[in-house]
Formats: structure tokens, sequence, C-alpha cells
């Protein structure tokens, strides 16, 4: 796994592996599904020949996930898809590989490191198209991976905007309000297209298409296939139930009292929580607060969720009216700007501000560095006190982007093997019988659904009742399912 | 509101509508949606012309319904569709009206009283399709209503096979396994055959579409379209998220509880209950019980939902397998025979049975019927202990049917004026745009579902947020709304 | 059971007999405490001998104790201690007994009935004391009971004020504050000096002790202790763990939504809900609201209690400023005015208002009638609205006295089974070992509290773990228990 | 701080006290009771003349306490009272203290670190009664401490085994039964009785008191007194409201799925969990496991808290008849021996076992490591995978030690404000008021609880309801309490 130019991994520390291991086995015996998958294909290696591109998470939980690829056939390079949320010893022991040692890795490349710079960030996720190095192992024609595996969208994001750089000849020039990381990303295509005017026009060509894991990305991809732009098939694996409301649910619910309590050891019991959104990310993020004996205030945009917020027993209300009681603010929304630095210079001295919807733009970050006279002083990685002209602190983790990465360990190994199964059962499909996907974008079959469901059951215990013939008619389902219409909401 | 041949109504007491309208006054106040509506259209009456056969629960909310669905200008007639759920002081009111005496009813013809049987029944629902009154005083070249309003889809399905029955020129006879409620059914349509070879055709003819309000209704009209065999549109208020994710969920958590406790004054708290299925209603039922000390174990055929009970911290077992440490049963399921006589024959002593799911087929009381030595004691009415061969006895609610409308009162005011504010939308819709409605089965537009749900936020005190344009435009939507692809699950 | 001058008993109807008996059979099954007792005691009937005066709600669970008590012995007489929550048929199966018919009643004499006025509330309570038929059937030298069972101590007051009012040879004149009950307690021990100046001293030298059932009840007899004005020896049995902790605490939790929803029928779920009060009750009742999808607002005077609140996640506040917010009030705080004509005001149109903890002066119904202009509207028995001069109405449940009794039917037999199990133990104390009890105010002694609790597990299925000898010594108590040192708070 | 022979303080490294100190900063906003005692106190310094010795987990919670203490007057040495719950950056922080540097300390003596062996922590203990080094700079008659605050009681049993041994000339010889850690115990007394035969008699002679925080070391100081053998009164911290159901329960509820979390980031929803004990730190942990949507178990050998546990929903059994489901098990007995090595050969494959309650003896360590061929691996500091003969595995977190101090950082600082506010009220009571504690164990009044909870009220958003002087004297308390009767129970 060499490569003339570019190293053949870029990780923190490969001495960290062996700790890692013993991570990896310890969340194998957490994430029956992939482990259920391993044994159910790795024989017959349904995706020998797959060439996959992975963007996401590099954790432990991500590390069996890899090594569930390979054990199915598929050759795979990884970056991290945000900057802090990598576990250097998971990474390390993927690099280094089951039966590898850190002085002869015999793993996968794997780019990504805890603390990334933006520019870093994506130079990781350039690595993870250049494939010169197994192509000249394989001498084998192709030069770029055939599948994406991607988390919130970036690396599907630089193909689609390398290739319409290279169709226009030219990268264009960063708007007056363009983001700092969507500059990062200009200066990238910018040297990119100096260096090789069809780099990206190839690896598109290549690629057969991409699995996506989050609603952020999804919704990019959508919004793609509706602009006619979309570049090859994709499969929505975030609309899984077994993704949606498991993963985005139970995950949460785990993982933010997780952070929060990483980051801050401040008693959750008997302060006021604001999360700002109650999607399924709100709805774990509420329900673990109120677990913790918070008392929550949600607030919403969307009546019908601000109904259920209701009915669920939590006082619904706008920021604004009640920004200057709230001890630990919680977004969950996957819009921008959702907590503004107005709400910030209204806030309580040290309230914690944290983000476990979407990027650093949920909370304006970017406008609460540029107030005149706050200053950011580091408690600890990833935690900072912003002392703000008001007179008061506030406390800001993970610097705005997903704290449940940035301060804890990102969703535990047991929903992740929900949301990975799917990702696997979606690359299968698109390298097997990817006649049936034209580019569009697509959810996966219910069938597969409850698969995944079905594959987590006996570790937790679960005894599932069987449909006699009799009454499996009356109903009008198949006795094995699947036993739902499409439209059915879990 | 005279008719030659039958009454002009049928309810118990109209006495008693007094003490019934001081009871909708109340609920006027809890139904906010409905009374909405009454203040957005009662000016343009959009229902003018719209003749209703509504078949549902006659209790306190229905008359909330029946008098908004007449403020839009609709005339109606009705029935309920259970014979136990008839409030009736409700059913009172209703038929004297808001501005009718006893003596000098002025109001809507209901034909519907507690504890019918089931001839009474199909009489009853007969008669909403029986508008010779309605049409000799309109000098009319009608004869029935244009519109059925359903729940559990009786009503559409009496008019599916009186037509059936009509063209084949025969109503067909009972087989072996058919219940006794279906043979009623089948002696309805002989003697209306016989005295009336063409009156299903007729009505068939005239009506322009139904909306129903249950799954099960819901599940049966899609079979129909399916088949072919749908005679009319078919709007499906059911899975508005609105009513299937408030009504089933919200309802169920409150009017279970409320049920068990009028039913038998049994302490919930500490008692090992079980819940058969973990959709909405059961994921309500579920919430309840634990809301009140119980510990609650789930049965479940569908894996995506039993792993969801999983995670939310409930045992799942199959029921032959803790059916003998279980003091309360919940049936949730729509299904059929998930309680059997060998399950209530390996029941503690005074176990309670009851059902909020769908018929009395889902316990299988007439199996239990059927047991030699079986005996049944009126404890009182809706209550009844059934002593075992097993030297037990049990305590069956509501003859298996919903316990919820038998023992208590049924949902709430404030989640009905949910469902019904759709189901108005709903009548509205068929009544003024039925063109864009051909034969088939459709969901209301979520613009509608998001209004529904608008329509009920003041009440609670909820404090709305409004999306900027910046942020709408970030995530690809309207600033009203909708907010939602149409997959999104809540 | 004949008397020359009053009744031999006066309840509502005697043929509710068996619909009452109905009632008691399933409630035996509800309440193994008492019928452990019954099993352990029936033989030696440690009551013998005892003549318990009883005054404690004439509800169904009562009706178990009653017939428990005579097992074990005694003979009784019994009247409710509230106007409202005598349950008719319970009462009638009481007097008729379980050989009995309502022809030849072979019962206890009571005198209670639902609805009662003061005057013959108080009339009713006369007559437990007076046991001339029993006497004359006795062929006896006593008059009177020699033991009191009391709930709320409005028995023991009668029997204090009287013996005062004897010994003063007057009755004093009421006072300008005086509640409209207290001057009709005035007015019978009035008529009842008149009548037999000694009658109040000749039944308290009687009397050998009380046993307590409440808080209110305690608090007075610990008063009268501290003043050195208590006639004879009492037992709080309100502070045994297994009354105070579970018929205060998990009582209301059932309880409460019973008596709402058969008053109202309004969702609880998404309403904001005011618990004035945050004790044992106050925390039973918080829990079910909140169980039920309420916000939960708490208000209190103990830092402590507030405090505790606060942990568990409810926001505390003063009622005045979140009155017009409240949707359901509920007080728990055995003090006066805790809800004023002021708040009542200021509340939300339709507010329920209603009390849970002690007498109708918690919420000030006084005040509320003294209103000029306002209104009261009977819905229903105990369902009262009031229009006020602020152009709103409110809902008054039970006339602001006790809800659970008065709406619904109490706390569930279960939860009373602890409470009276306690108060047969206690009577058994009283009468078995009158001579270890000087005149004072005794708790039980915890190993009896703790066999309380073990007589129920059994029916919840609970299995004990028992203690190594090894264990026991480590933590130094005996391996059958009493576990805790006394102040142990549980 | 020079003394001859031991160094003057010992924790792991100074450079980490600027890391401390920001963390120090942040709790103290967390710690509204010591911070309020310090501005109440700050001036007149009730605790001048006090040399405390303390003994509890050094972490920044309690460097907020020492330093609250020195802030009232008091000298202070300080050990913590586990071998691994020191973070070492508290440590370092309250040695170079808030205005000394690294390379100047001017803080507070203290000897802890995370890690300690069972012969360090010993011998950090005894250094905390070595007062030369303050002796010689004051000049000072005495020689040791004058108070204890003291933590699960090691150094109060220090002084008393000590003086024991001085008194016997000779230091007893181990049994067989004895723990590793008495040995120790033992071995450190002999040394010092051959090196100063008087030195803990002088030390016993010259205490004032001690206040001890837990209930083991309360148990401890109950049965010293008991048996006549307590050498100083004694301020039973443990008791009072504010601590036993605060820091045990609300403590427990926050640090017990952190502690989970960090060590093993295992998903708790779904899992099954298995409570040993259902007192407050049982129900603490309880609740925790069930906000996070695991299914509880919980075992007991007290039938009051057993029903308690089945009346909240939980399921009671025995561990040995469901050992084999569980997922993890968590210990909150204050017992020994409530895991054994039978019940851990017969767990699940990588259940996780912990231990919240007491010493490393409620699990069977020592019973773990005899077992032949049992193999323990480490995972990471304070988790262990121990290899079993079983062919399966199992994960002990802390070697069976407190968890949530050995894996995360102990309970919040919010809760340790209630606790350790008592405490800095329990010394200023002893120091100041001495005369009135003869020798005996005592609980603080509860005017002074009643001020430990209003102290915290306000950062909570807390608004307390005033009685009215009516009121009051109506259930007959203080208007500014305290307001309940010393057996209320909370």
């Amino acid at each position: 796994m060499t490569s003339p130019e570019f190293p053949p991994y870029s990780v923190r520390d490969l001495s960290l592996a062996e700790s890692g291991r013993h991570q990896l086995r310890l969340a194998e015996n957490e994430m029956p599904g992939l482990m259920a998958l391993r044994a159910e294909f790795g024989e017959t290696k349904p995706l020998a020949g797959a060439r996959i591109a992975g963007s996401l998470h590099m954790t432990v939980q991500t590390a069996v996930l890899i090594e569930t690829l390979v054990a199915l056939g598929a050759q795979v390079r990884w970056a991290s898809c945000n900057i802090f949320s990598t576990q250097d010893e998971a990474a390390a022991a993927v690099v280094v590989g089951p039966t590898g040692t850190p002085e002869a890795p015999a793993g996968v490349p794997v780019f990504a490191w805890k603390g990334e710079t933006l520019a870093e960030y994506w130079w990781c996720t350039q690595r993870i198209f250049d494939w010169s190095a197994e192509a000249a192992a394989a001498g084998a024609d192709w030069t770029g991976p055939n599948l994406i595996l991607d988390d919130g969208g970036d690396a599907t994001l630089l193909v689609h905007r390398g290739k319409a750089a290279e169709a226009a000849g030219v990268v264009p020039e960063p708007a007056d309000g363009d983001s700092a990381e969507y500059r990062v990303i200009l200066d990238a295509l910018r040297e990119s297209l100096a260096d090789d005017p069809q780099r990206w026009t190839r690896i598109a060509d290549e690629l057969r298409g991409v699995t996506e894991e989050t609603t952020t990305g999804v919704h990019r991809l959508y919004e793609l296939a509706r602009e006619g732009e979309l570049l090859f098939p994709a499969i929505n694996v975030n609309d899984a139930v077994t993704k949606s409301k498991f993963d985005n649910r139970y995950g949460i619910r785990h993982s933010l009292p997780d952070g929060l309590n990483r980051a801050t050891d401040t008693l959750i019991g008997g302060k006021v929580a604001f999360v700002v959104g109650y999607g399924d990310v709100g709805k774990g993020a509420a329900e673990a607060l109120k677990g913790q004996g918070a008392r929550v205030i949600v607030s919403e945009v969307d009546p019908i969720c601000a109904l259920q917020a209701a009915m669920d027993g939590y006082q619904v209300a706008r920021i604004e009216d009640v920004v200057g009681q709230v001890d630990i603010f919680v977004t969950c929304t996957g819009n921008l700007g959702v907590i503004t630095t107005e709400h910030m210079l209204a806030m309580k001295h040290l309230a914690i501000v944290s983000n476990v919807g979407h990027f650093d733009n949920e909370i304006d970050i970017a406008g609460l560095e540029a107030i005149p006279g706050a200053e950011r002083i580091e408690i600890k990685p990833q935690v900072h006190e912003w002392r703000l002209p008001s007179g008061r602190s506030i406390l800001v983790l993970s610097e705005g982007r997903l704290m449940n990465l940035g301060n804890a360990t990102g969703h535990p190994s047991f929903v992740m093997s929900n949301s990975f199964a799917n990702q696997v059962l979606a690359q299968i499909e698109l390298h097997t019988r990817i006649e049936e996907y034209p580019v569009g974008v697509y959810t996966l079959p219910k069938r597969l659904d409850e698969k995944v469901a079905r594959l987590h059951l006996d570790a937790l215990g679960v005894e599932l009742t069987t449909l006699s013939q009799e009454q499996a008619d009356y109903i009008g389902v198949p006795v094995d399912g699947p036993y739902k219409v499409d439209h059915y909401r879990y």
C-alpha cells in the first residue's frame, strides 16, 4: 500500500493499535448485525471487486464496519467526515489490521486523526479517491474507487464540485458570505485543477454509486437529483427505519449525556435544557435529558413536531423568550444559525452550548468569533469558555461541531450496528444489482430494513412472536414479512 | 325529519340532552381544531350540498364533529360504529340540537344507543343511508347520501356488499367459519334484496366518496382498491400524522388506564401488564401503563417494532412464555386470535383481559364462550368475570370489544379534535375537489396535516418558532411549510 | 341490631348489596394484606371484645377492612369521613353482610351514603358512638365503643370537643371566621348537651385508644398531645412507611388521573398541570400527570421538597406567577387557602380546580361562593362550572373536597390493603397490649411495617433475596429484619 | 509546609494545576452552596483554629470544599479515601492554591494520586495526621488535627485501631479471613507502634470530633458508639436529607451512566440491567438506567424497599434466577458478597460488573482472582476483561471499587455542593459548639438541612412559595421553617 507521492496512510500513532484492537473486539460483541453479515456473506464475498471510498467518523464502530466490508471482499480507503470525531486508537487498529503489527501494518489505508485542521481534513478526503497504489499493485485499468460510502456528503460533494469545475475549466471565486470551510474546498479544487484538469471527471466516471448515512447528506442528494446534477445512483441509508429511528434517536439518547458529562461534569438533573428541533435527534436528546432529571424546553418550526413535543410533556417555546433561564443548549435541526450571537450574548453565565445536529453553522460560531472583545479560553480540548462582552461566559463544546463525536465517542456500537448493517446491505445492492438502480436516490426495501432489525434481537433477549398463516392472511401480509405498508411511520 | 316507515331518529332518551349539551360545551373548549374550522368556514359553508352518512362512535366528541359538519353546510345522518360506544346523552343532545328542545328536536337524526344488539346495530347503520325524509322535504331527485364518513369501514362494507349482492341477484349463504356478526349482515342484505333489489346499487351510484378513520377500515379500502372493487374515491384519514400518531398513540395513552380504572378500580402500579402489539396504539398503551408504574411486557411479530420496544426499555416476549405472570392483558394489533382460549385458561386468577385494537375477534371471545363449563358473571355492565374450568376466573372487559370506548368514554376531546379536523378537511376535499380524486385511496396532503397541528398549538401554550427565509432556503422548504419530505416518519 | 330511637343502619339502598358483594370479592383478590391477616388471625380472634367506632371513607376497600376486623373478632359500627366518598353498593354489602340478604341484613351497622349534607354527616358520625342496641343485646355494662378507627380525626375531634363542652357546661358560640362545618358541629354538640350532659364524657372514659389514618388527623393528635389534652393513646398509622409512602404516593398516582378522567374526560397529555405541594401526595400526583404527558409545575414552601421537585425535572414556581397558563390545578398540601379567589379569578377559561390533599378549605371554596356574581352550574354530580366575573369559567371538582374520592372511587384496593393492614395491626396492638401504650401518640414498630410489606410481595411476583448470616452480621441486622435504622427515609 | 521526614505534599504533577484551576472555577459556578457559605462566613471565619484532617475523594468538587474550609479560617491536610478516585489536576490545583504557582505552591498539603497501591493509600492517610510541620511553623503545643472530615471512616478507623493497639501494646495478627487491605493496615500500625508507641493515643486525645460522609462510615460510627468505643463526638452528615436523598440518589443517577459510558461505550438502551439493592443509591441507579432505556431488574432483602421497587415498575428477582440474561450489573448495597464467583461464572459473555455501593468486597473480587484459570486483561485503566473457565469473559470496572469514581469523575459538583455544605456546617457545629456534643453520633438539625437546600434553589431557578402566618399557624410551624416533623421521610 505505498504510493509515490503521498503516505500510504495517515493516522496519529500506530502504537495505539493494540488498545484499539481490544476496543474493536468488545465492539464486535455489541455489533451483532455486522457480525451476522460476516457470518452470512463471509464465504461468498459479494463485495469482491468493490473499491469503496469511505468518509465516515473514524471511530471504533466504523472500524468494525470497515473490517466487515473487507471480510465481504471489498477493498477500502477511509477518511473521517469530521475533524474531531476520529478515535486515534481505532484508526491505528484499522491500519494495522487484525493480522498486522505496527511495524508491518496489514490493514486498510486510513487518513484521519482527532483534531484535523480544515485543510488537513480536505487533504484526507482527497486521499480516499487516490487509488494509484492499489491500481498499480493490481495492474488495473481503473484509477479510483467504484463506490462511495458517505456520511454528510462531503466525499460526494467533492466529486460533484470537482467534475463541475473541470467542466467549467475554472474554480469559482468564493463569494462574500461563503464559509471558511467552503474556501478551503475551493482552494483544494483549484490546486487539483492546476495539477490534473480531468481528475474528478475520471473519478466520477468510475463511480457506480454512493450510500449515504445522514439527513444532511441525503438532503443534498435529493437536491442534486432534483436539479438533474446527480452523477450516479445513491442509496439513502439514513431513512431506513433501523437507521433514522435508531441511530438518530437512540444513539443521541446515549451519546448526548455522555458528551455533556465528559466535557463538563455538570449535573444535568434539575437544570433547564433547551433542545432546538424535535425530529428524531431532538426526540432522543429530550428523552435523555428528561431521563436525567432536567427540565426540557423544546423549540420547533414544524407544527406537527411541536405538537408532538407538547404531547410528550415538554414546554415548547422560542429560544429568545427563555434564553436567560437555560443551562444547557442542544441544537438538533440540520439547519443554520439556530443559535445566534444575539442568543449567546443573552445566555446565563457558563451556559453550555452544544450541537448534535449537523455542521458548526448550526450555532453561529463564526459570529461568535467575530464579537469584538470575546475571549476564548481552552478549558480542555473541545471545551472552550468564551468570555463575552456581556460580562458572562458561555461554554462551547467541540467548537460548535457534533459534540457527541467531539466530546464523547459517538453513538455506541449497538446502535451503529443497525446503521452500518444498512450501509453494508446498501453497498451490496449497488455492487451486485446496479442495473436495477438508474441514477436517482433510493431507500432500501422494507425486507432489508426488517432483516437488519431481526439481526439485533437475540442480543437483547427479544423473543419474536410468529404470525400464524391465518393471521397473516387476515392482515394481508406474508408470514415472514414485510409487515407494514411503505408509508408506515413506526 | 319524519320518515314514513322508520322513526326519524333512535336514541336512548331525549331528556338526557341537557346533560349532553353541558358536556358538548366543555368539549368544544377542548376541540380547538374543530372550533377553528367553524370560525374559518362557517361563513362560506364549503359543505353546502354535502349529504353525509356518518358511522362513528356516537360520543360527545363526535357530537362536536357532527355540529361542525352542519355549521359548514352539510346535512348529516349518524350511527355509531360500535354497539357499546354510544354516550346516550351526547346522542340525545345531537338530536335535540343547540336550538331545539326534547319536545321539539331540531338537530341531526342519530341512530345509536349504548348496548345495541348486533341486529340493532346493523339496522342503525342502514338508517344512515335512508334519506327519503330529507329527499322528500327537499323535493330532491337524490335518494341517499353523497358522502360517507366512516370508522372501521362498516358503512362502506355494507354498500359494497349490498351492491355486489344485487349484482349477483343473491346474498351468499354464510360459510362454516363465518362470525355471528357476518351472519347478521347477510340477513340484513337478504331482507334488503327481497324488499328493493336495487337499493344499494342506487346508493352506491350517488356516493361520491368516503373518508375513513381507522387502520382497520383503511386496510379494507386498500384491499378493495387492489382488487379493483372500490366503488368511489376514499381518503385515508387514519394515516394523517395528526391522526395516527396522535389519536392512536396519545388517545390510547389516555383512555386505556381510564377504561381499566372505571371497569375494575385495580391498581395498575406494580402489576405486570402485557401489551400485544407495539404499533402506535401499543406504544401509547405501554407508555400509559409504565407511567402508572406497571411492569410492561410487549409481544410483537414485526422485528422493527420489536426492536423499538426493547430500546424503549420493555421486555419483549411471547405470550405463551409469560402468560401466568401477567395481571393485565391489552391487545393492540388489529389482527385476530392474538389471545386464544389456551392463553385464557393459563392466566392468573382474575387477570384482566382487554382489547383496544380492533374487533372482538382480537381476543377469541367466541372460543371463550364455547369452553365447556365456562361461566359468565356480570360484575357490572361491560365487566364480566368468566369462571373457567382451570378453577380460576378472568375478567373480560367490554366482551372483548374496544374497552376504551365500552368501559370509558373513548379518546378525549383534544385528541379527537385532531382526528376530526382531518375528517372535516377530508370531507371538504372530496366535496369541493372531487375531480382531483379518481377512484382510489388517498392520504391528505402534508399542508393540511400541518394545518391541523397548527390549529391545536395555542390551546397548549405552544410558541412556534418561525424559519427565516435564509433558513428555509438552506433546507429547501417554504417558510410556511410543508417542512418535511413525504416519507418522513415523525 | 335495632335501637329504640335511631335506625339500625342508614345507607342508600340495600338492593345494591349484590353488586357491592361482587366488587368486594374482586377487591379481596387485590387486598392480599388483609386476607393474609384473616388467615393468620381468623382462628385466634385477637380483636374479640373490641368495639370499634370506624370513621373512614365507606368504599369497597373499607368494606374489606370492616369484614377483616369482624373476622378477627371485633364488633364494629361505621360512618364515612367525607360527605362524597361513600360507594353506596359497598355500604349496602357491608350492612347485608356475606351471609345476610337485603331483607334480613346480617352485617355491620353503617351510616353513610354518597352526597350527605353536613348535618347528615355529623349525625352519621354520632351514630358510631351509640352502641345502645349492641349493649342491650349483650346485656353489657358498657355503652359505647372502646376503640376508634379514624381518618382525618373527625370522630376523635367530636369526642374531645364533646367532653370539653360537657366539662364547661356550655358549647362555645361560633366566632366570626368559623367555617360552616364547624357551626354544624357546634349545633350537634349543643343538642347533645341539652339531651344528655354526660354523653361524651362517658364515651371518652370507655375509649382505650384510636388509630388514625391521615396526615391531617395525625397532626391534630400531636397537637392534642402537645397541649396535654389527648384523652387516650393514639397510634399514628399514617407514618408507617407502608402507609405514607404507599397510600399517599402510589394511591394518588392512581386515583388522581382517575378522578380527573371521570369528572372531565379532559386530555391530560400536553396540558400544563400545577401541583401545589411536593410531599408524598404531591410526588404521586406529579408522577401521574407526567406519566400522562402533562407538563407539571410544582409549588412548595419547604426548600428541601422544592429542591427534590427541581431534581425530579419539574419547574418550581409560585402559583401567582403562572396561574394564567395552567389547565389543571391539584392541591396536595394539607394546608388552607393555597388556592385563593384571587387565583381563581386569574385562571384560564375552564381550568380544572381540584384537591387531593385535605379539606375543602385547601381551595377557598367559601371565598368562591362569596364572589358577587359568581354562578354555579352543575355539569354532573361533583363537577361544577363556576362562571366568574372575569368572564371566564372554572371547573371545580367535588366542591373542593377530595376529588379522588368524590370523582373516582378513592385509592385502589392494593394500596389500601397496605394502609388497612397497618390499621388492623394497630387495632390489635391497642386492644391486646394497651398497657404498653400510655396516653400519647405512637408509630408502629418497624417489624410490623416490614410485615405489612412482606404480605404484599407475592401478589406482585416479587422474589425477595435472603441475607446470609455473614451478610446480616456485616451490616449488623437480624437475618429476618428489621433491616433499617429508625430514621431511614426509604 | 515542610516536614523533616516526609514530603510536604504528594500528588501526581503540579504542572496539572492550571488545568485543575480551570475546572475548579467552573465547579464553583456549580457549587452555589459552598460559595454562599464563603460569602456568609468568609469575614467571620468561624473555622479559625480548626485543624482538619480530611479523607475524601480528591476530586475537583472536594477541591472547592477544601478551599471553602480554608476561606472560613481552617487549616487543612488532605488524602483521598479511595485509591482510584483522585483527579490529579484537582489535587495539583489544591496544592498550588489560587495564589501560588507550581514552582511556589501556596495551597493545602494533599497526599493523593489516581491509582495508589494499598500501601501507598494508607501511607497517605497517615500523612493527614502528621501536623509536625504546621505545629513547628506555629510554635504550637498541639501536634495533630483537632477535627476529622471523613468519607467511609478510614481516617477514623485508623485512629481508633491505632489507639487500641497502643493500649494493648501490640498489633493483632491478621486472621485467616482478613482482607489484603486489612493486612496492610495492620502492617502500618505495627510500624507505627515500633516507631512511636503513643502516636495514635496523642492524636486521639487532640481530636474533638469527626464529620462523616457515607452510609458505611456512619454505620461504623454507630457501632463504635453502641460498643462504647467511640473516642469523640461524630456528626452523621450522611443522613442529612440534602445528603442522603441528593448525593446518594441524584448523584448516582448522574455518575453511574457516566462511568458505564466512559468505561465501555456500551449502549445502555435495550439492555437488561440488574441493580442489587434499592436504597437511595439503588433508586438513583435504577432511574438512570431506565432513563436510558434499559430494562431494569432489582434485587432486595428488605420487603419495604422491594415493594417500592415493584411499585416503581421494576421486576424484583433474585440474582441467581436471572443472572444469565443480564448485560449490566450494578451493586448498591453496602454489604459484602452480593455478587459471588458463582454468579460471575454464570454471566453472559462480556457482561459488565460494577459497584457503586461500597467497598470492593461487595463484588467478590478476591474470589474472582482465586478462580483457577481466570485471566485478567486490561482493556484500559480501570476496565478489565476477565476470561473465565466458563469460556466467557466478564468486564469488571474499577476492580470492583466505586466505578463512578474510578471510571468517571464521581458525583457532579452541584450534588456535592449539597453534601459538602452539610460537611462545612457540621465542621462549624463541632468547632464552635463542641460543648453541646458529648461523645456520640448526631445528625444535623433540620434547620441546617433546610438551609443547605435553600442555598441551592436560585441556581435552578426555583421560586419558593412563602407561607402566610395564618397558614403557618394552621399547620403549626414557623413561617421560616423547619417545616416538617423529625421523622418525615421526604
